[in-house]
């Protein structure tokens, strides 16, 4: 078995044309900025707008990286949708293109759902896609998605499928819950990312593997440094920087905040577009997103056009 | 221009094999089964399982029933998915294949999104469909969704697209939104069709123009016999009856209790198969739906295996 993918990781913006079709160019550009700045690729996750792209989208974006020469040991693509049909043949596509795995969405659709019909889910996905390769990360995320991951259920499948069940995005924000994903099951083998990096340091300190987190698309070198210094003693100087950044960008809608940040220092108007329904942030919002991030000493150094 | 659809209509329940794909034989019958019961096709709605279904599933099993020679005046897909690029290829489809019209589900992933967003959303779906024929039917079901369609917003698509913003599907289960949407938009040609039979005489009486209602995929000639007499003296009469057998179903889990009971009276056992996240009825939920239904003297004559 190779070696688990684990450290900091990007749910990475998709850049669109102006008739809104994804930018290739530029989303293979910017993946291999954020791989050289030593951050992991969860393209095709909630920041990347991926529900807003066909499944076809996804895949043919994905074979452009590997194409591209990016190492797919970096990849962890959401391949989770609400058709079981489209997560067998994403989450097949990623696995046979090497992704060291594959980030999943419960079905989000149905609201109120059970555990069995979420574990069938799982289940029917790991029969399916039948490679001993994959590699699911379950992705909880319940303000968004109103169908969480609970404990009962990773318990479930990790007995189920030990070897491709190997771990979670917590992207609840409630630290409660993931210490308890972390008490109850970093010791079987299961690899636990906080979804933002203001839980990075604490993670790490209870057996977390790193974070998949919104900011390490424009502050991945800086995460990166936490991670890789968690156990000295500037951790937690490391971890209040961090916060002190990811505090403005939570001030304006997150997404189109990211991508407005991108737009400014690459130079490249374009990055600000979003698709329906999300909308740009303003020039006003934009103006004022740069101007507080320069007040704490903030830019994304080596961003081209 | 073409006659509007009107009347009752059925969000078709799918059926599958046992390997999950969907029974396409099966599904042709039943949706001949509610035609000639008088009930138009809002195939792949809520009650479909239609976002447990790929978009290509979707388009094979509409083409499958305009093959089998189902009128697509009889119809109204739906069409409407979290993604932009899905959304515009269903839509087309739809209108190519002479559909009456397209029901459309706002984009349901991200939460809190503006009416902005929702705008640009139908917008950019009417410009892209570009076809005079396009109706689109605004899907609003919040408890789902968690995305309203908020009368602002059908104020201004219905200004900006009058030819093809159609109508709604009001599925909120808030006899005041409906009334709301009746008095603010029927009077300029938006036909409003309340989410359930139980505000099918109250809609009708209020300029409405049918219901597209769960259970009109196990009661369709009653339902629709209230339709064609809701000018009558009998119809608060025949209100009270379809009421009365609603809440015997609704007692149950809806769509898994509807094939329940549809495998009961047409003798396949298989027609009680949904997919995850979804769990069938248990034997025993099955037997009791199917006994409190006898009290009442309800049975689906003329259903076949």
């Amino acid at each position: 078995m190779s070696q688990r993918i684990t450290g900091v990781l990007s749910p990475v913006v998709t850049p669109f044309k102006d008739d809104l079709s994804p930018d290739t160019e530029r989303f293979v550009r910017q993946c291999k900025w954020l791989v050289a700045n030593n951050v992991g690729l969860a393209v095709f996750g909630t920041n990347s707008e991926a529900n807003s792209l066909a499944a076809g989208e996804r895949m043919e974006l994905l074979e452009q990286l590997v194409e591209a020469g990016i190492d797919p040991a970096r990849m962890m693509p959401g391949t989770g949708c609400c058709a079981l049909t489209d997560s067998v043949r994403l989450t097949a596509h990623a696995v046979k293109l090497g992704c060291a795995g594959a980030l999943m969405l419960p079905p989000f659709y149905y609201k109120g759902v059970s555990d069995e019909g979420l574990y069938r889910n799982y289940a029917e996905i790991v029969e399916r896609v039948a490679d001993e390769r994959l590699k699911i990360y379950l992705y909880h995320i319940p303000q968004v998605t109103q169908v969480p991951i609970s404990l009962k259920l990773i318990e479930r499948l990790l007995k189920a499928y030990p070897k491709n069940i190997a771990g979670t995005k917590d992207s609840s924000g409630d630290w409660n819950n993931t210490k308890a994903t972390l008490d109850a099951f970093a010791k079987d083998g299961f690899d636990v990312f906080p979804g933002s990096e203001t839980f990075l340091l604490a993670g790490l300190r209870s057996g977390g593997k790193g974070c998949i987190s919104a900011t390490a698309n424009v502050n991945p070198a800086a995460i990166h440094e936490l991670y890789a210094k968690w156990q000295s003693a500037e951790a937690d100087q490391l971890q209040a920087g961090l916060d002190k950044v990811r505090g403005v960008f939570q001030k304006y809608p997150m997404i189109p905040g990211m991508k407005a940040a991108i737009a400014h220092w690459s130079g490249h108007a374009g990055w600000a577009r979003v698709r329906p329904p999300l909308v740009e942030v303003s020039a006003e919002q934009s103006k004022a997103l740069i101007a507080d991030l320069g007040q704490c000493g903030f830019s994304m150094s080596g961003l081209k056009a």
